[in-house]
């Protein structure tokens, strides 16, 4: 038992012969594990009853004669010509109400029956085919499912997916304010897909009626799921392995909450923008994301890339020893799987340049290939220690994307607001002080937690507000920030004092805020005197039982509340009005994670992580993202990489140097 | 008798319960005028035959018990869902080619006969119900008329404008110049509306040929235009009442020029870019312009927002008192009446974060609330001191909507030069000086005037060039820049030196014209020594009769005159031929005021009116739109904010403050 | 005998007492030569049927009688109305799947058979017209080939012309390597052109499929060049006169290389960006380009504008003397003609202010009419001294549009790096350094040339590798970049080390390369001590048998070579591995140049050609384009502008100053 380490593998691309090149350079990196067969519909089925599995009889056959595991795709990820052509419906409608024909990837239309049933049809026949080979590992569905569709068959199964949601359009006028502008709706076949063609004046965020645009992405991320489940239902009945399909961490358009139980295990692809300094926190929410997906269970990494992507404007090598040092953080969120796209360069089409493990020259002398050889010989040595553990976080985050859409297709207050920066910043606070975080959905237990952040939750849904009062109530710390506790389930405003139910837990209400161009700073002195820049969005914050804690010093509202803090039952609720810079969110997440003895004293740079095996182990991990070395606390234990015991003092940290340390008792 | 308060009022949107809460809340701000109805068509037509006035009559019937006015709209700014659903014909097609579907607002077909039919007869079928009702002071015809379609509808109205226009083909030939290019039209089917799929070689600006283009923006004017006699019309057969629509101020699509004499009295909607330092003067143009529209009667402020937009990128707030400031600006230009949008803020939908007088949690002790409501007692104070009262301007401004499109469809001389940029450089040196400014049509008697600018007064039309010479031979000064006189009514070229028709007058003539990136830079030397930088567009004058009075410092043609002096009877024609920055346009203007006496000496940020009341006393308006407090000179007479009786003599005006001054004698 | 100058000329747009004036003014600025009917489709045939060419009789019986030469267009750049109306498939589907209506030009449907008959029909009847008259002394087709179509009809011809290239689909699967992304063509009509509606994720250089993307490129040019010679053909019925087109100099749409042999002579129209400091090289490269497309043969120059242009953003003044000095620039590089857009200024549409011999107002006392005149009188003076002259160059430069294509589309590695940008980096070195360079296929026979440059050649076809191995073996030197040596003619990735087949000439191997965002630098060391950046693009060079000549300062890779010289057989393969500022890739070119004695001693701004006549004697053109008068040594000759015999020496060059002496002996 190990870690699984591979990636994907399209050898239907070259003639059998470099197969054999293949797996000789696979043995020699220990790659174990051969993500196959995501883009093989055109290879399986070559007309509506043409099937042949000849070629992936071969591939499979060969993976299992090497004694590698596979994790088998059931090639859906694009539709083949023929399918196209014999059935026009498969294809999209995009957004600006063009028709697509055949092309590209990521393209069917989700409400399509054909394509449902055909999609069904081959992946049951894979299952069927080679459930019994004790090779395959895993079902992997489709690929990155994303994307929007707005034909005819979406406009019709929106209307449907409506239904079920009002059951009457009183209730959907109700939900959507219909009588503004006129728009009560007396019939539902009146109700059209929101697009350039009907309730957008701009872009996709920029809708005359949140309600139907919010809705409609429920929606559309809902009819995918119905794809992803016809295949699925139709490998189960034939298979009892896990079925999986590869998620994009931070992706906005599908709710992945709503799509969590219904995957045996979470996987995900990490293509972070490279030269960001915030890229390490980000990998690192988008790993507790997944991994907080079903529960705290460990995930995959089914795609990285081994040194560059391609797709984008400018795509810079990875670093040496960058790809380890990323590899290894997602084992330390929580990863049971490190696999890459992909094993060998295709020779043509767009990603011709994105990174392999095997370039076109073939050679195993590459710089690349030497790292990942050495990093499948480390993963070799570790063997099972990491397999299956947990994270013990006393920290959660909620991450909510009905807050997400909300806030960013609102008109007003600020279109410079992203919910993900203010999401990232606070986790990035978290992050840097060492705490460990579940990244939650709004509907978790919150029963076991010291800390509960909520950034940016336009939305508040259901018994939320109470249950953030339970966790303040018994001690914990409770934070939010600006343009939270705005709307309810609908996107309609509470009839309340901002920010809505949240208002008893923060002790405030807010009547103004200000919005202003980007470099617009007002600062903020906060109570033992630092002072901080916030600019965007500024809440003038009136307290009724909280405390200030901060407060403008520019502007007509000079001296106006900006952060507070509520004591409420035995703990606190913190209110984060402006838009601080990152200096002015740690210096908050610090006083919230001192209080509970969680901020841990690792330098710059250092990212620290836990985690509990199945034996009861714990688990430190410790990585330098600095191109320098730096010297770092650690607990006594057995550096499971390095070999040796270590004793509790002070022990080096190469650059991009990673350090895994089983910790004593 | 006072000057109507108040503004857009939704309560078709709430439960009657919060009506008594609205209500309430009117009394409390004096606001004594509702506009209602805006959007109600879908409240009171349900399907093609199903009328129901039951809940408008219960929010007029209310109002008028309240002892509050109405302006009751015809409730047709935005189609209701089963009129798009029946009749498909009523949504445009866009610059691009899309048919629209049911979304959004301000989407109906111009050409439709469907919607005009059916939007006539909803506007009749109210003006019968509530015509006899003392409550309703006027009618407000759909909302805020824009946009373009291009539609096989408006195609064939296209071609019905242009027979009446031109007769024959050979004249339309002429006009457009169609033997560029080889585009004879031998049939009237063959012309297609200007746009993306025909014309167009980039957005809407970007014309093959600048003839078809401006009169499908001439005809997009007049079909808008014969939408709203529709529904005037259909009022009028039961209600003499005075009938308007709100127009949007400096807004391109429309030529307000044209619709004029069909509203009974102009009102218009003011959403400044709120952070602009050019912003007070913006709007005073924008008063005058629409003052002028009607021979300088009064108008209405028919929507302000009292805090902040929603639909901008960024929406800042309106500083403490600088809600009140505006609202005395528009009174000081013109204004007999100073409403929102809106009373009460919806719950959801895209206006949900637009300013409202009363917000989500219906507070009255908000400072919006408070201003609001401080603003209602002033003008009560008031009363009927500034209603009906007139501008004596000895400045006229020419603004032109067939300039403006003719300007900024050309290809070449320069993209950049933006003919509201240029307006506003001269007309914000004027508003500076505290010059009284009618900006009038071309058309317009300028009999009356001292002075006459005529800034890119690109298109010279019928008799103006005489009417222009009329002004200086009389004493007058004329003044008029770079871009002037060089198109006919058809956009043809002068077959003569520029500039035109208007070169006698100006005494000069250009052969050459210079344009260049922005930040390319050419100082001026003024008469007195004085430079000033010049950018974008450099015309190379040539004196015949005019004497230099700026020249080039840079370049080949240094030493080249760019502003001249023409003496023309007893006046002078002025001719600014570069693109000086504002302190260049304040010295041309500064030396034309001087001339006539009309340059007061006010500090910077304070904005002076005057305005005669139809018994004669002269009211003296004072405005200080800075953040600081400022001392300016005042005549005697009497405070009618303060209450107290003022000597000649210097007095205090306070950050945002304002004075309405009713002078002695 | 001497070199034609004029025009084109368009007066069926004006009365008949205008053209009077127009003669005039051509004596009086000796024009001897205008290109008449470009956009006279509508003229001459008013309908299907109905040719009449009354006014094109007047117009070309005038020219001849004043004893003026006529280039006769064909008059198809635009359509008529009637045409498009008549027969809808004539217009274009645009890349966003839009079907276009009528209007502009350049927008015909290149596989429309009804376009195909009717402008070959209507080019025939103007051959069969006026191919006796002896004042016609070429004939003009259609007017700036360009754009694209994705109509079914061009589906179809793309289908056809798919079928022609590779015979089957087999073939064609491989060669776009569609097994990636489950792509696999089972049938012809599968296949759709690549746009937004099918492969295209984005804008037209981002396709999921190179491959076919590529094709559409080469197919479309094919498909434009076929209407060509359907108009040739039909001319060639009736006359043996020269056939030309005008091309475009550096334009990405159009493969000239395919098109030069169907061509009599070149011709091209030079609109440069006018304020670029790289513009004098860029001109140059273009020149050279165009001679090169006939192997050195004269070219025309069809269009240049005497003043400024109209259709950009900002349209500057040509400075005075820059008209004149461009018009010697062209001679110095080939052209045997120096023609203008336009002779007279159209009163209306989108070229009105589009600069023109002859202006609005008619005068012939402008500067720009006095500067032709004064070109006029100098070249009558020159008489034949240039014509059919040939430029020695001993320097070639590779250009190809597969690899512009290729590389622009790609797919990583960088979205900066464009092909042009490094082309005209190189050849602007060899420019500056006075070394005249034929810009020439990669199929052009490289035999007679001492350096063969070849910047950015992404593909590398046929024999091309050992053709250059071949070079250097017998003493030359070959230069090569980054991205070259990527793909072969299909697009597809080499399967051996980068840069492919140039790797035994070039002595080096690339494993890996970084790419970084603009403003990334990373210093390279040269051999000398020189220091220089580079950014964008850094491949990590492995010598193998090649030597180091300029090494990375900074990042891991520092040491790294970034510029290395091989030595093969008697002469040198230099691999440029870094994108270099100018002056890094100057320093390579010198020394590169240095070791043939190539390299030139003029200073900055100057411009030295040389072209040999048809009698032997040989023509030293040297151009000065800087503002500053500049002092140049000279061999000894006659000027043939001044007049005087020079010795050699040093000579003074005015600002835009032009010397063309006829070397002694």
């Amino acid at each position: 038992m190990k870690l699984p380490f591979g990636g994907d593998y399209n050898p239907e691309q070259w003639p059998e012969a470099v197969w054999d090149d293949d797996h000789r350079l696979f043995d020699s990196a220990r790659i174990d594990t051969l993500t196959v067969g995501v883009f093989t519909w055109a290879l399986t089925q070559s007309s509506l009853e043409a099937y042949d599995f000849s070629t992936l009889d071969r591939i499979v056959g060969r993976a299992a004669a090497e004694g590698r595991q596979v994790c088998l795709a059931t090639g859906t990820g694009a539709m083949p010509p023929w399918l196209v052509r014999e059935f026009p419906e498969v294809t999209r409608v995009d957004f600006e109400g063009r028709e697509k024909r055949y092309g590209g990837r990521h393209n069917h239309c989700p409400s399509s029956p054909v394509f449902r049933r055909l999609s069904a049809r081959v992946a049951g026949r894979i299952a069927e085919r080679y459930a019994g080979n004790p090779a395959v590992i895993a079902w992997h569905v489709n690929n990155e499912y994303g994307g929007s569709c707005y034909c005819d068959l979406c406009a019709a199964a929106f209307r449907d997916w409506l239904r079920k949601r009002y059951d009457d359009l009183e209730s959907l006028n109700a939900a959507w304010n219909t009588t503004f502008w006129s728009h009560t709706f007396t019939g539902w076949e009146q109700i059209e897909p929101p697009s350039a063609l009907t309730e957008h004046w701009k872009g996709p965020d920029f809708t005359a009626f949140q309600g139907i645009t919010l809705d409609y992405h429920r929606f559309m991320s809902d009819a995918l799921l119905s794809g992803y489940l016809a295949e699925k239902e139709a490998i189960r009945r034939f298979s009892a392995k896990p079925v999986t399909t590869n998620f994009m961490g931070l992706f906005r358009p599908i709710d992945y909450h709503r799509w969590a139980e219904h995957l045996d295990f979470v996987s995900w692809d990490n293509y972070p923008p490279d030269d960001d300094p915030a890229t390490a926190a980000r990998m690192a929410l988008a790993h507790d994301l997944m991994r907080g997906l079903k529960g705290g269970a460990p995930f995959w990494l089914m795609e990285q890339t081994p040194s560059t992507t391609a797709c984008r404007d400018v795509n810079p090598l990875k670093r040496p020893g960058v790809m380890r040092l990323w590899s290894w953080q997602a084992v330390a969120h929580g990863a049971d799987a490190v696999l890459f796209f992909q094993m060998r360069a295709s020779r043509g089409a767009c990603e011709k340049y994105h990174g392999a493990v095997i370039g076109h020259a073939g050679r195993d002398d590459t710089r690349v290939f030497r790292e990942v050889a050495a990093l499948g010989a480390e993963l070799e040595r570790l063997g099972e220690a990491t397999l299956g553990a947990r994270t013990p976080a006393r920290v959660a985050l909620l991450f909510d994307w009905d807050s997400w859409w909300a806030l960013e297709i609102s008109d007003g207050p600020s279109r410079l607001v992203k919910y993900l920066d203010v999401v990232l910043a606070h986790y990035r606070a978290l992050w840097r002080m060492g705490a460990d975080v579940d990244v939650v959905a709004v509907t978790a237990d919150l029963s076991g937690y010291d800390v509960v952040v909520a950034p940016a939750l336009h939305m508040v849904k259901g018994d939320l507000a109470g249950r953030l009062e339970q966790v303040a109530a018994r001690g914990g710390s409770v934070v939010t920030t600006f343009l939270s506790g705005r709307v309810d389930v609908d996107d309609n405003a509470f009839l309340m004092d901002v920010p809505g139910p949240l208002g008893p837990l923060m002790g405030v209400r807010v009547d103004e805020w200000d919005s202003r161009e980007r470099g617009v700073v007002n600062p903020v002195r906060l109570a033992d005197g630092t002072l901080v820049d916030s600019s965007l969005l500024f809440e003038l914050v009136i307290p009724t039982t909280a405390e200030p804690v901060g407060r403008y010093e520019n502007d007509f509202y000079a001296g106006t509340p900006a952060v507070t803090r509520n004591t409420f039952g035995e703990g606190h609720g913190w209110y984060v009005g402006a838009g601080l810079e990152q200096a002015g969110v740690d210096w908050v997440m610090r006083q919230v994670l001192d209080r509970h003895g969680l901020a841990l004293p690792y330098p710059e740079h250092v990212e620290a992580t836990l985690r509990v095996a199945p034996d009861g182990s714990r688990l430190r991990f410790l990585l330098n993202h600095g191109a320098e070395p730096v010297e770092v606390a650690v607990e006594a234990g057995l550096d499971l990489l390095g070999g040796q015991e270590l004793q509790q003092g002070r022990v080096l940290l190469e650059p991009y140097g990673v350090k895994v340390i089983r910790l004593r008792g």
